[in-house]
């Protein structure tokens, strides 16, 4: 039986609230019947029906969907929260609250303090918390932390990641394009610009595929559109340990659509991978030719499999990747609903992984203006 | 309301069934309510229990399941044929007879014979039939055609059509590899080997995006692997009007996974596009810098934008371009139910391309057994 | 001592002979002493001042030229033919007849005839004769025969090469190019337009490489510039035994520069090499990743090695390439004047490939024209 | 009439002065008549014999080799310094004193005093002085520079160097190899690892394309070999005005050849280059699909045209590029000799690079060791 889902935000015309939908729907695993798609009742209303959810479950509070949800026989099992950031504790407070698992967008919260509290209750409750930290769930993502895993780039010395974006490299804000007005607006999207919107995801890619816990140890964050209150480009130096790394993300890149990327090179090899390009993995083996791994192909493991739909040659994408972090959170849900302990292998972004983001946003900020 | 949906083949350990059943779910189009998912009564059983399917909906006999859910009120639209090629013609045209819309795989029959009885019957139905020739799906295809349409390349003169894999290139039908032993054997492939499976995925996106009619005009065939029946590797001339073209398929070419690609030359401007990065378009203006056009990005216009679900820069792939041919099919089923024309910019491969396909195949044996 | 070399052909606004020269002078084997620049006194005497030769070795006439330099104590050792097609045999004739050894452009000549009775004279003279086909001068493509020839292909099945350009797409020589103006002017370039001019580099770098000489066994020439005398664009296909091959030029293709593409499939793996990358070979062994071999790098030998002059990751380019032809010649010449064996390693197109690459060009303009 | 060159350093077994030689050599302005090739005697000799230089213009010493050159009437023009850096001082001295062009390899000094005691030796003098930054003798990074230069980007934002290598991952200092031994010796290499070695490279290609005199804001050198003393992989972080740039140079990222990348973007587009490839620049203006412009071809122009010797889709590389310096500096070094202004093109790194260059390494030493 699949998973009952209610949706908080993704009303209509707002983008990332669709791209959930669409991986809940990919495999099969969740049916969505519930929302408080906007916070505007008629809006919220048109959007439930033209998703096919009921009148009676289409709420324009959050907090009223909470409780009715939980008192129905056939409530939600989980919520997916695509609302922007400054909603995010108060939402999934209201939910793990209500017994509801919590699918949430990231970054967690606005400030690192929101953040441990939400962990908190996360353990308190024992609910299921997943972050959409969706590039986690790429095949070839999954088969690079296992490399390293095992060994085969031996110590880790260096990682260099990226996030590179250009819609932001003019005011866009000022034209009613929705998703720039909050992404640049502090009340929304909390301290941090591109470093919170896109840098977060490059940062949890660095610490997932290397398995080290990277503290910022410089930065220089900058906003180079006039009148533009957060960073739209941000240069971070990481350590852990004997590690070194540096992050770059930028929102004003010309040419730079979603440009992420991951190289990590340890004492034995080095490994690169391309979100745009996400079905390949390059494994540069210290003298030895470069390979080039595919998902599902020659070189490529289990772990990859595992998350993976169609053979080698036939790509995965955006999508795809996003429905995994849905399909391993349907595991531990489902797990969770018959009281049995979760698969070993289950993997997805958790409380962690966003507590972790939220302290990453503030201590570049804070070194940041340290320097300046 | 979503379509209902039946599926002849597909049952368990079969792949391309359930390609195609993530492509009728990811945009909700559709919902699986019937299968004859195999012809092994208990397989069959099985199957459609994993799937959600109501027992008593699930056929052992695809005749049966045709009589069946033409007599329910709450029948099937809509048939999916996912079984091997000798059986298209037998299954369509009951499911035709029984007044249900068809979603083929290709080719659509083995014989050029049957071919064109089948686009009788449908022509004499008026349903639809949809054929997933699912590359012609991808944003850039269309955005490729398009181009050619507004005539950015000029007369059209040169097109270079690939295709090439490499996972025949051993006995793997030895191996107990059902994909492997229905494709090399004559009495359920057909006279087309690497030309039937994929060959005539090519020769289909040639047409398609050049418009073009090309007609075999040279042809060499050949089967590498020992005591295979059919050609595993394929080289065809092909010529239309003044336009020359050359195909190649390959099932024999170590290191290529799917690699289906198209470049086609005007006489303005050149156009080439790679199946295992189908997000990108390159255009190459006489005598202009080579652009890099991107689903979603700067120089793509709408008829790929029609047929995207994300922005620019985050990848969609193989399920969502299959995903297209059944939304698209899903307007042409929808305008049918109401009675009302189909939406003009519907565009998905039917009958026609079907016929041209099997014609391909049959001309390639042809001219190339002629020649050796 | 470095060896005395003259020139024909090649005076001011020539392209390939300035590439010669510097092939020559690159590694520091040749001095040029002498030439017949231009069959235009003033002009040969002014293009001779310019290169810093005597007055008294600057020849209006070749065949006064290898007359001259023959009688000389300080004669040139080796000429470099460097003129239109039509004029290599009259050249290469009269200075292998006056004992000069001869370094000449491709194609040989413009019939097979005269092919083959020059290789008489070069087998009956022992004299060095060394044809620029310069790809075949390439470190990575050196690797890449060497590598068939271990068998780490094993069997070789298929062959497709690629040779693409697109400067003759419209009629560029009905501007004043020279360039244009022989080579689609069958009285200077022989039967063969795109197919002699790159096709014979094609046919060159498949045969070389794969160790096989392939016949032509159908042909489809085609002058898509209106008024073109000669072919612009060829589908060629190839038989070597049980190989199989093909091989497109094309002059019209907009968007390629020099597309010199060349793939080989054996029963074990497959190779692909781009003259536009040079410095990159792809290995791609039957069930393992992909590697990229590059040159001086991880999994190239000795016989790259032999022909590198900078590390890995330092590209060596079409200079390099066609200067490795002159230092192989130069060996060869050197070890003639020594009266030594010369060194077995000594590796560089000859007389046999000039033969061969003439007929390759007529037997596809008789196949085009038989099929037509 | 060529320019009478000399050589200090470069001796058998030595790797870049063979590259400066064949770079002399390329293009025909340069003879090679006198050499201090090693300080051993017998090894200068033997190198100087094996390079054709006469017995008695073979020095063992490059203050004796100044001296006695500049008393010849035939004596050296111009003298290329090839020595580890720790000498550059001494011998472009020397050399400058006696009225002897210099063509000096980089980084300028082992301390900015010393760099800045040169520049002032320079300016008294009046003579040409280049320093062989050779990656900013590609085309396309001239094509780059101008196209910044022109506008085309706008105001520069936001500059990403890097210069990625693996060939220092292990101890390979340790094995008898020349190159890495004094590279990682500070007494030979001065203050600077890979910050000097190749870090000084990206800087100054970030610099010259920008146009931008960048300073070090924040650096992160590490030595990840055990017992290394100097620096094998570096973080910097860079400012110049409103705009901010970041630099990454290693030596231990396995399967990084010779990795030199800059990425430039400003207000209306960017740039990118990629050393091993270097016939190619990607534009991307802002709102426009991406443009490969590449050398020779459409929408390259006549200061990349300037520096290039063959057609589009021919490749030039690395020793081209190098070429290019000597090529500049001849025309400079001939201008001199002739009393004549030089060409208002001429272009190539000088002493004001050398200076900046080695206030780069001292910059991001100084800051690594602060905040570490």
């Amino acid at each position: 039986m699949t998973i009952r889902l209610g949706m908080v935000g993704g009303g209509e015309g707002a983008f990332i609230g669709a791209v959930h939908r669409i991986a809940a729907r990919m495999d099969g695993h969740y049916t969505l019947v519930a929302g408080a798609l906007s916070s505007d009742a008629a809006r919220a209303a048109s959007s439930a029906a033209a998703l096919g959810i009921a009148p009676e479950r289409a709420y324009a509070d959050f907090r009223e969907m909470a409780t009715a949800e939980a008192a129905r026989a056939d409530g939600i099992e989980a919520v997916a929260i695509v609302t922007p950031n400054h909603l995010h504790f108060d939402v999934a407070e209201a939910f793990l609250k209500a017994g509801i698992h919590v699918i949430c967008d990231k970054p967690l919260t606005t400030s690192l303090e929101k953040a441990k509290a939400l962990e908190a209750l996360v353990e308190e409750t024992g609910l299921v918390f997943a972050l959409t930290h969706n590039y986690a769930g790429y095949p070839m993502v999954r088969q690079a932390r296992q490399m390293v895993r095992e060994g085969q780039l031996g110590a880790i010395r260096v990682v260099v990641a990226e996030y590179a974006q250009d819609w932001l490299a003019e005011r866009v804000e000022d034209t009613g394009n929705k998703q720039a007005g909050w992404r640049t607006d502090p009340a929304q999207s909390g301290p941090g610009g591109a470093i919170g919107d896109i840098g977060t995801h490059a940062y949890q890619l660095a610490c997932y595929v290397s398995g080290l816990d990277f503290e910022v140890s410089a930065a220089e964050l900058h906003s180079f559109v006039s009148g533009r209150k957060l960073d739209d480009n941000a240069f971070i130096t990481l350590r852990a340990g004997a590690a070194r790394g540096s992050l770059w993300c930028s929102q004003v890149a010309s040419g730079n659509e979603n440009a992420l990327t991951l190289r990590v090179y340890g004492e034995k090899g080095g490994l690169a991978f391309r979100q745009e390009n996400p079905n390949e993995l390059w494994f540069t083996p210290l003298g030895e030719p470069a390979r080039k791994i595919t998902r599902m192909g020659a070189g490529a493991g289990p772990v990859a499999a595992r998350v993976s739909r169609v053979p080698a040659g036939h790509p995965e994408g955006y999508l795809e990747g996003f429905a995994n972090i849905y399909e391993e959170a349907a595991r531990a849900i489902r797990a969770h609903r018959d009281g049995t302990p979760p698969d070993p292998g289950v993997d997805f972004p958790g409380i962690a992984d966003g507590v972790a983001g939220v302290a990453f946003i503030e201590a570049a900020v804070r070194l940041s203006r340290e320097r300046a």
